[in-house]
């Protein structure tokens, strides 16, 4: 069975590269990787925060949070 | 042709956090993925460092760093 690994970015290049090397690394076979870019879909940062997302690029895998480097603040996807 | 991951940590528990979630993860069919415990391996930290890796725990994939949450910088290790 799959487990939900959702990878949040902002479209910044710092996410650019993580999703490109990292998101895009999980095995296929036992997770369902969701991509979500706030640009496109702002209704989702509440999720993301409800995750414990404070940053982007971040990757929920089973609900665990994983700030992957730094692009920018929540507060900075919010201000934007 | 497998792709080097190797995720290197120091034992903390954000980085155990980490290998479990988040190195294991990865799809190995696509990367072969070695764990590097600082704490058994200190020979290893100049590697990192020269990955560009400045805190653990810390996933290099093809080469490329990726900071995951904030567990040690690479001068506490060195003190550890």
């Amino acid at each position: 069975m799959s487990s939900k690994a959702i990878f949040y970015h902002a479209g910044c290049n710092v996410c650019v590269a993580a999703e490109n090397a990292l998101a895009e690394a999980l095995d296929p076979n036992r997770f369902e990787t969701e991509i979500v870019n706030f640009a496109d879909a702002p209704s989702r940062i509440v999720e993301a925060e409800s995750f414990g997302v404070e940053s982007v690029p971040a990757l929920v895998i089973a609900g665990q949070p994983f700030h992957i480097n730094f692009g920018a603040s929540m507060a900075d996807v919010k201000a934007s």
